[in-house]
């Protein structure tokens, strides 16, 4: 168990497996000491808790733990192609895209629940840039789709 | 002629000429070994054989057929500007942008027009980090918009 | 003053000062050479000059008037997180998101307010690659939000 790890079962969390998509990409690419991510659905045992769009039907507090979801399976995939979270060094970028309703103006709210799981996880290491935008709609009918771009320790 | 050239030759494709765009962006950057493109459209000629949105008068299938065909204009973005696909050691990641009706959730699909392209010239190099999304509205109307990643073999 | 702070300058501009997210995110983060910026609001003084959506109650020409703001508080990010924007190397990214009634397709020529600048500001070092798509809603109400990523000079 690495420090990472052990931050993450301090906070009652548990990685996900990762189911790797049948199409010509991946749940994440390393190159050099970047890993990007594919964007992550809320996806919990492969399947969506919730669907439809914040403003019309999904409250903002619910599509904030949804985000949350999302960056832990994030970590999942990176976990999965680096083999070790301590190699984060920094996580660089989150877009948050969150399908809304044309009035809903409160993605950075959303989105902090994937931003806020990175700070409780990493500390400093985990403060990123970020976009929030409201989307139309999202893969499946999910709410939120999150992507992370993380910086590795050089080798 | 290079292997990739010889592939896409082989695939029965060939790289559309770039229209250099008018504004201060380009069709794409290096920076050290890396290329980012702009956002490409399905534009075939100098034109959009399609417009709308998915889910509303343009077919997935359709939009999938537009998605392989921004994937294309975006390689001969790549090789306009750095000379030489067989330069590319991985394809690092894709976003597809969709233009969605809101019911529409099946951008995944839209957007496997691209990644399948990719994977068909590239093989496992073409295996890449992907975020597809659905939005409100695209450039001219288009129903797909595709940007890539790439990162180049050390110098 | 660098020579950048010089050409701002020159062209009757001024960065704004930078206040810092509450959450997680920081609004620039520079990793190795590169520096990914926050997607940035039109702010001026902390506040929304026009809130909307183009094609709906706010003109392409009032947006990109307010996507040039954007792009002008994400040098100012840029700036409070490196220094000196003479650290500049080469703007090699921008995404502009614009908040966009269903039937506006015109979201070049709003993200055009965004690009010119950096073309007037960075001369040929400004020339980017640059994503502009249409979103459903953003922060706020904001018409436009815009990310950047520019490489520094090697140390």
């Amino acid at each position: 168990m690495g420090v990472v790890d052990d931050r993450l079962a301090e906070l009652g969390l548990s990685l996900p497996e990762v189911v790797p998509p049948l199409a010509s990409y991946v749940p994440a690419v390393r190159s050099d000491d970047w890993v990007w991510t594919s964007g992550q659905l809320p996806m919990v045992d492969g399947q969506l808790p919730t669907t439809g769009v914040v403003g019309g039907g999904v409250s903002a507090e619910t599509a904030g733990e949804l985000a949350r979801i999302c960056a832990l399976n994030a970590l999942a995939a990176i976990k999965a192609e680096v083999g070790d979270l301590d190699l984060i060094e920094r996580v660089v970028k989150v877009v948050g895209f969150v399908a809304s309703a044309p009035e809903f103006t409160g993605q950075p709210s959303v989105v902090n629940g994937a931003s806020n799981l990175l700070g409780e996880v990493f500390g400093d290491a985990g403060r990123h840039a970020r976009s929030a935008v409201g989307v139309a709609a999202l893969p499946l009918g999910a709410p939120v789709e999150v992507e992370l771009l993380v910086k590795l320790r050089a080798r």
